[in-house]
């Protein structure tokens, strides 16, 4: 006990990995209030100060309590969490950055329930997420830029410390509570269990289509890789209007991605006939692999002017030829979700070209099995966890 | 004999490598004639065809005549020619692609003494020069957007096959005669020797500033090495107003880059301590090193969205940190000289701004002993070749 975390007003309960063995169980916590100033404050208060000391403290502590937990929160009731790749490896600690307990989740959805005093934006009963942030500084030029996502304050919406000092908690829980300003909200006719993972994974893809202008009808783009990443690519790609070529190792994937999710060609990356024929086709790669590959391959794929986006997160270096990136002016380039304004515009392309996640709805009880699945890409295309009716409290 | 080279009508002399030792000497060659269709033609007839065979093959060489040597033709005595160091790879065969005899030299300025028919834009007595090529196909995308550096069929300006067979040979020789949509018009006020290098080094840095929109006013630049290629890049940023910061091994060049070249400031690459400091400052790097280094550093320098910008000839592949590139939306991106409308541009903006490279001229007969110093760089920036009182036939 003794963290701050465990002392909030609102009791809260989900699972939890303990240490670097990933294994998830039930746990119980806290979460701040929603509301006014003065009831976070109580909370906080405690005694063995002098007079003037405390009062000195009192405003430090309302400023805080003010920024972190009051007027501007939503609470909502989870009702649906993704399972995200990086789940995975935050749980095992691939990252060196996990704090036990580690409650993952960044893709969570569900329904409001209670509001601050000052909240805008948002009410009881509306449909509402949380993708993988929940605050940053609202005074760089990244904010300022609406790119709160790489703000280098940037808060992850579990694992990281927020500007109280707790711990985030993700998705795996029962209920959320952030600042309005990383509410997203979820339009009528986009159902919560397909649009959980457009938090993570729609917004990854979404974001370097827009910003390395490949969103353009005609363009031809290739995606990388056919999993939770790469079939959300296809179909956003396909609803811009552009030609969409799925590059992957496996050739039995072929009459799903063309098919199903509509790619318009299938090159599979092990076959030198295949890419010799689609060299210098491409506008843009969108590189969703998150295991190291060879890109001379995919950079002989690109156009003059051609963009190959990295979105997978690769823990070690590859190997960049530079002869090939000068012959036709070509670039490697990163990207990583995206900002409040463009998630929710993200959100609201996929409502209207009915765009949603292929998803696998689980209970609670399955997530250390999905994990193992999912280590095997065992999974079209991602895992859902049924939160609203499978995550009950044991205590 | 035999090669058509040498038997084209306009005799040419100069300095040639036999064989991948790179030692240059003199050499005796040919090169087309400016002029009219029949002229070039009457050079290529030749007997052995039956009469039927003969026209479909008279027509056939016209075209190709035509195309190559003709009427769009411009021919220039050579006064100076600078030295690339990538004529340097060349002589020693370093990038697998040389044939010998090989006359190099892509920075190549001279005045105009001869046109064919239909020259449209140049006269006897320009001021004029040719960078590095001299051909193209016309009617690609590449060439249809101006970019015919890029163009699959690029020809190069020496070493390369041009369009009808014959190997190009470069500017260390005293006459030059290309297509007139390769060839640049030198401002009046813009000294010849002093502008030959920006024929090569000059387009290498400025369409990258360019392109990579690293031109605008108030934005922060940083150049890595400050040979050839950066000592230029770093006029041009200036001039186009934006703030540079020059990125060395070498602490004793600092005093050289900001008081005579007019950086704003300078970086040690090895100095820990002044990186840290200089972290998420730069909007771009201009990259011209074509040694092995470490790439980590310098996109640690990059602001969120900034351009590492590759224009150096590296051989080998260079490690690409991956997480970095994400989590900052930055880009490793090439650059390859630049299309010949862009060529102008930078040559009017060079005359304009007075920006000139700076140079030591040199005698022909000084020329092995030039690409030594230039193996060990010990030349502030650029040897430039005096070839109009210099280069003197042996025959």
């Amino acid at each position: 006990m003794g963290d701050l975390a465990e002392v909030q007003p609102k009791k809260a309960f989900g699972w939890a990995a303990r240490d670097t063995s990933g294994v998830l169980s039930p746990f119980t916590f806290s979460r701040r209030a929603t509301g006014e100033k003065d009831v976070s404050f109580k909370v906080l208060y405690c005694g063995g100060f002098s007079r003037k000391a405390f009062w000195k403290l009192k405003w430090f502590l309302i400023f805080i309590v003010c920024r972190a937990t009051g007027e501007k929160d939503v609470s909502f009731k989870v009702l649906y969490c993704g399972i995200c790749h990086s789940d995975f490896h935050m749980l095992k600690n691939d990252w060196g950055t996990s704090t036990y307990p580690l409650v993952p989740g960044h893709e969570i959805v569900g329904v409001v329930t209670e509001i601050g005093s000052k909240v805008e934006n948002f009410k009881v009963g509306d449909k509402v997420g949380v993708g993988c942030m929940v605050g940053s500084c609202h005074s760089c030029d990244n904010c300022a830029d609406n790119l709160e996502n790489y703000c280098p304050k940037m808060i992850l919406t579990y694992g990281a410390k927020d500007l109280d000092g707790t711990t985030t908690y993700g998705g795996y829980s029962d209920i959320m509570v952030a600042d309005e300003h990383f509410i997203v909200r979820i339009p009528d006719n986009l159902p919560l269990d397909v649009g959980a993972p457009l938090l993570c994974a729609g917004i990854t893809v979404y974001s370097p289509l827009k910003y390395y202008g490949l969103d353009k009808p005609g363009m031809h783009v290739g995606v990388v890789g056919l999993g939770g990443l790469g079939h959300v690519a296809v179909k956003f790609a396909k609803a811009m209007g552009v030609k969409v070529t799925v590059i992957s190792t496996s050739p039995n994937k072929k009459k799903e991605a063309i098919e199903h999710l509509g790619a318009d060609s299938f090159l599979v990356s092990r076959n030198q006939d295949e890419l010799q024929a689609a060299t210098s086709t491409m506008d843009g790669i969108i590189d969703t692999v998150s295991a190291p590959h060879a890109l001379p391959p995919l950079i002989a794929l690109l156009k003059t002017n051609g963009k190959l986006v990295l979105i997978g997160g690769l823990e070690k270096p590859l190997e960049l030829p530079v002869f090939p990136l000068l012959m036709g002016r070509k670039i490697v380039g990163g990207s990583l979700i995206g900002g409040m304004k463009e998630t929710q515009e993200m959100i609201n392309f996929a409502a209207k070209h009915n765009i949603a996640a292929d998803i696998e709805v689980i209970p609670i009880d399955y997530v250390n099995t999905a994990m193992k699945r999912l280590l095997k890409t065992d999974v079209r295309y991602r895992f859902v966890i049924d939160i609203g009716n499978t995550m009950k409290s044991t205590s």
